[in-house]
């Protein structure tokens, strides 16, 4: 069995297996496991290289370092007697090559900043996969706008029918909102792709470091300079957790979306067998359970962000452990917001939509009352105020025609609309969906050219985003390319 | 392998992992696996009682059962191919009794009562455990002040020293606090505390179910009589974390003013090294991390309140699989507020106070200024505000004594206060750490004798809530004992 | 212009309106301006009871306070020049009688245990007042159940038609809600209805006050004894606030089914005119506007939650300013969860509901195949997952009639469900909506007659309920009026 | 009295106050009031233009809402039986003008569009004040360490005696995480300054009109192209929260360690009157009630994030009321964080430190031991773990000389110190604070040549943001300028 390392020289007695699990990071920290041995590989390269430690002892570190990198961690550096991954790590070293070799690995560092670089390097990954997802789940929606830009349904505001739209502008609205989450996204990763290693427990170090170096081994972008503030400060953490949950908000809408539309009341789709579950008691139930916990997770994005704050806030500093209990609410939150993010994709690129029915539904409610509001102003020059009310008051009175609508402008305002050249024809036409429909060309607005023509801006954002994120995955690629080969390079 | 049996006819396309895996509930289910098997043995044995199913077949089931009980539920259970462990256990029992057999348990019920039932089991065991912490976490306390009624210490208000207090009376205020967190716990056990089986989907049953025999298998106080009620609504989760969560706020309060006096600016306390932890980096340190995280815990309970009730708010009726995502944020709320109780009630009763820098730091910052402010009021018959303007003017000269009070009574008041009888000895007195603290005996406050009788009160509350929780722990073991025996009695 | 009487003392620099902005609790202190009166009023007394302040001075106090009682505070008390309102009205105190007077209030005391018990005197106010909402909202549940105990509808789990239930039983799952909201509520009231009063600063005090005295007179139940306890916990605001998020929480999704039920597609229900709006530009909407922000303020009424827990979690004792900062949550929390309540219950009692069309839908997507799997089981003795499995591939098959079943049973399980005794009129039978809700007997269930019963049991507990809130507004109108009483009986 | 315009069409029954009041987004639409008479300004200039309202109407209208810039809102605007101001500007220019004329302003627009557009005219300006401030507390920060790189200081982790550090080191730890504060900022103002004007209810409008020319009169950087999304969506809002939470947090951490630091504990710091309270029972108490409140305000803005981020969640397109209830909560956040900021700055700036007590302390509590065990590697060549161990054992046996490490090193490893050459002097040497300090020239590190070398980085990027703030700024008051110039310019 491993030895702890760390405590044996200041502190006596020995912990009970209750305060050990209680202040163990361990489970959390399989996370950050493999970076961890990323990490130690960057500081050994630069501790030799400084003449810190010597060939030799570096060599044989580094051979059991590989050796980890290759194999995998043995469970035995997980047992929750160590403090963390960390203290299992250099346990497991000195275990390995004892302590005049194992010993050397901690000069110049703390947990405190090799904890923080282990945090930021996987943060990162998850953020960039999390990007890809994003950008999946746009192209879906572009594509399946491309196709339903005739495809005519109800809009709806306040649940109730309110106008005519198409499925395509609909969707289009949520891929704008989620171009939004992606640029929250690489901003984060901004924040995250910043080296803290050399800033020791808070005030550096004696040992002649070089930070830049090991940045760069790392991927890193650049520094965070002053030493207290890159082992203290957790804001690029809540910064993730927040575009984690405004994104996550953003798919829990999508999915209430899909969940009202594929209902029997709507009927607007039929999602894939695969997104769905059945009941335990009832046969014939198809439900749209994906979407469901897709939805919920949200609340969960959200939770974790709380937590976070709410264990950041009035800590004076510069490190304490607190800090260690931030950590696993960021990987719930990446998990919340992330994990389903690919499904529904997947469940909306598999689902039939019905535009039959959206087309049905589409026309109901006097949905298009304010076509023909607008015809009052634009052809008779009443005023639009004027025109809302008389609409207003035959749709209450349960009707909408020329006889109504004479008798609504008689009434309030002593106006006759068929003197004024309304025809019932007119009326008719006002209120024809499709019409309604192709008349929005306002930019932005439904209209089919209209659509067509917002399509084409979002793919090339779309394309640029991807080539971006691609980008980014491979400066990370080749970053660890470099590293490994250096760290292979001290092998014999 | 086991086989799913639940979507088989309903639904085709077979689920990818990814799908399966983000809509299943198993790692969660691990707190509830046990629970669920004496849910199974309660409903088997009402169906069999109601006759829906036949004594054959229900002799066989319990014969599982029963196993499942004694041995532990094995790992093909947990596989997360299945949505939930009610799904492996059905599938279980069906691949070892055969479907004509095994098929039979989930007459009249649906996973929706189930689950519900499960959770509140657990939960129900996790709130008793709790209030069993606490009160011995309210114990250590009432133990340390009766030994310490007369350690005087410095009050702090602002983080400033206010005026002298005890080291008891300071103790008592957290039990006191504590008290009431007891009683919120017991009062969401009683809303824990009922049954929701045989609600079924939420439209209850046709099957001819006794509810009442269930609940009363499963020692539940009562119904939770609307089935739809039973199965859609989660407020005793949001109870359970709510309690847990100013519970948890409570504690960290404690934590905060621990790690303060153990810092080596105040040095009133000395923890034990089983506690606390040294530095990766720094030889010398012994840090308070065990109270670190228990206040940290405290922000990851308020994120798990925040996460449940973001979850449940605006959902419609009635059952939604986003209830699913509600319940792991209970066992993460229970495990935040509970788990480092009984260790911050160790780490107190382990600590070693110092009396003497508590007494060394209680007198200053002219802690005592209130009692010369109140001496100016009872003895020389001066309003309040005067005094207290009077003092705080002198206390600005950086000094409190007769000519210094004498010159400010003067310039601002046109009052000589020797005249009025004031002298430097009645100062001086009115200055004194201890008796200012012995003149304290208004009910409640930190005279030693005024603390001894509270603590005869303290002490007696807490002996009646002890009684109260061993009588609802002992309660449900009696059900246990009783189902159990139920349960084999059925076997041959 | 009114003079700040509390800094000239030991403070010197006078503040920019910027930090006395920043600083003032006057805002929020609106809410208890009342009840520092009422609090200055029993420490007046209290005093001149015990000695500490002169017959003469007392009167002279008391008149003023009581003119502040009858004509209202004016409004230079509210100055935010002033810290708080306790300031304020000392200073106005001081400003009509003179120093030698008016300042002889504040003896024995702390703003400290004042604002805690004016809050307390605040809170149980809107408690009660909340209790009364939460009933008068139960109370139109239950009488719009009775009259609905027949009106089948369609019960939706993950808003796919589920199961047929009726009106009644879908309401009085919200009653069942509501009353353990109530339930709670109730106990909040118990942990707010105590009094901090005599705690002073935190150390309570050398004048010999009377707390019991004082706690009386106000209508407290009981004291919160220790006296640091009392000036610095604030869980009652956090239970009260958990209380209001979870009641929050419960109504909104009552208001989610109402907006549901109230759109074209389901068209189960019309609302009053008076709860919804129109749009400004679509001139034949009619929105659920009332439903869909009390819907929204429980997103508010977790954040007022949440934003509390976080101050209070973490801070040392005793007490600190931030608690200054966690009251206005409190009054914002009971908003957000009161307000809409009575809106929500006469929205309730005054909608049109329409029968024929949830009897429409009721058994739409085959929302009965539960009857005949449970027919299946109860006639031909299959077990349920078998029975189930065979309903669910006719319905995948999109037929429920013999043959198609007969077809699902042989291919499945090689049985012949017509060799068993089924016949197309069994089917029939058992897919009737009617019967299949009629025959919901089981407690809790939705068949008439078994929701009349428990619209007994549920009226009686609301009776219970009512007369115990009314019997508290009672106790608290009394002591008033007794306070007022002695307060008046000291004038001339 | 104004008259309600918008209602009288379609919907009947008045409203009651109670209802009238719960609905109305009056209270908070002070905040916009200004934005919308801007917003109706640039809609009626547009409208003109494309020919949808005559000349004519357009200047009579014009000249009301150049009044109502002038002069301000009248009081009988803000009524809360409107719904909102909008309808209440609405109603005054109809009273005003007539229907004829004041009913044409709201062609081609809905308050869902038009709301939109005031919330992020007024949030952009919040947002450039707060990153104003944010750029002034940076100047402090750095300006307060130019004069203290040579100030040491006891450096915490744990609120343990860690290593020493200087004054500068540590405050610039805070510039730098309030750097990235400004940078999320930033971004998020990108994202809030987009035009949503033109997308009306959410589906556009058959009206042509020009939605690139309100936006560039109203300093719009670019359209919400979308019409849904421009309406629908509030991730804009949830960022500026985020940012704001986050700021929040730094800030209340830096609260924190002043109000530690001017605690009688520490007195590393003395606080001016100015920012600082007293109590009004207790004469002597200066408290740093500035720095509480600020501290518990990021409780605050935490709340106000999650009420937002509740809210938003789970709806379905397109508008809903909910939103409306979201928008207080960005309010409320950008006072929580942004309040406090310009006090937090001058209570630093008027700080008197005290270079002394903090030289006192920091070499205390073995702070200097890391110093030790990095010579022993250095000097002696040992393993850093086996340095730490025997440090740590001299520690614990608590003293560190010579004598003591040489029994620590024979007992644990076997090895004489004296004999690889360590001496007394040599210890000592290793021990000393201020040498300490000095070698600490890691970059980023708090060696006084390395803080002033970044002190001179952080002074560009400082003088860069501040350029770049002052920049957007003048772009918006240049639009400014051009919309009222195009305004006037349409009067007589």
């Amino acid at each position: 069995m491993l030895k702890d390392q760390i405590r044996r020289g200041r502190l006596g007695a020995e912990r009970g297996c209750g305060v050990s699990r209680f202040l163990s990071s361990m489970e959390a920290d399989r996370w950050i496991a493999e970076a961890d041995v990323l990490v130690d590989m960057a500081h050994l390269l630069m501790l030799r290289r400084q003449g810190i430690v010597g060939e030799e002892h570096a060599r044989a570190i580094m051979e059991v370092l590989v050796g980890l990198h290759d194999d995998g961690l043995p469970e035995e550096i997980f047992d929750d007697r160590f403090e963390d991954v960390h203290a299992g790590i250099e346990a497991y070293l000195i275990d390995r090559l004892g302590e005049e070799t194992g010993g050397r690995i901690h000069a110049g560092r703390s947990r405190n900043d090799e904890v923080a670089a282990c945090i930021r390097i996987r943060a990162r990954e998850e953020v960039l996969r999390l990007m890809g997802s994003v950008n999946r789940l746009r192209e879906v929606l572009v594509t399946l706008s491309a196709g339903h830009t005739a495809t005519v349904m109800p809009g709806f505001t306040h649940l109730q029918h309110a106008q005519p739209t198409t499925l395509a502008h609909h969707l289009l609205a949520y891929e704008g909102a989620l171009a939004r989450d992606y640029a929250r996204l690489i901003m984060a990763f901004a924040r995250v792709n910043e080296s803290p290693l050399g800033a020791a427990a808070f005030a550096s170090t004696g040992f002649p470091l070089d930070r830049d170096y090991t940045a760069e081994l790392l991927g890193f972008d650049r520094l965070v300079e002053n030493s207290m503030d890159a082992v203290s400060s957790r804001d690029f953490l809540l910064e993730v957790l927040s575009a984690c949950a405004i994104l996550s908000a953003t798919a829990s809408r999508l999915a209430s979306d899909l969940i009202l539309w594929s209902s029997s009341l709507a009927g607007f789709v039929t999602l894939s067998d695969e997104y769905c579950s059945t009941s335990s008691i009832m046969p014939q139930k198809k439900n749209p359970d994906t979407l469901e916990i897709l939805r919920a997770k949200s609340g969960t994005a959200a939770g974790s962000l709380t937590a976070a704050l709410a264990i950041m806030r009035g800590l004076p500093m510069s490190y304490n452990r607190d800090l260690q209990e931030a950590t696993p609410h960021l990987w719930q939150g990446l998990s919340a917001a992330g994990d389903g993010i690919p499904l529904l994709a997947e469940a909306l690129a598999t689902a039939t939509f019905h535009p039959e029915r959206m087309a049905e539904e589409a026309g109901k409610g006097f949905s298009t009352a304010t076509g023909l509001a607008d015809l009052l102003v634009q052809d008779l020059g009443l005023p639009f105020r004027t025109a809302h009310t008389i609409v207003g008051k035959a749709v209450r009175a349960g009707k909408i025609d020329l006889p109504t609508l004479e008798k609504a402008g008689k009434e309030s305002f002593g106006i006759s609309l068929s003197g004024l050249g309304l025809s019932q024809e007119k009326v008719q036409a006002a209120l024809d969906v499709r019409s309604m429909v192709d008349a929005r060309t306002v930019t932005g607005g439904p209209a089919p050219a209209t659509v067509k023509k917002a399509l084409r801006g979002r793919k090339e954002e779309l394309k640029r985003d991807r080539a971006e994120t691609v980008s980014l995955e491979a400066g990370l690629a080749e970053a660890r390319v470099r590293l490994l080969s250096e760290a292979r390079g001290l092998l014999p």
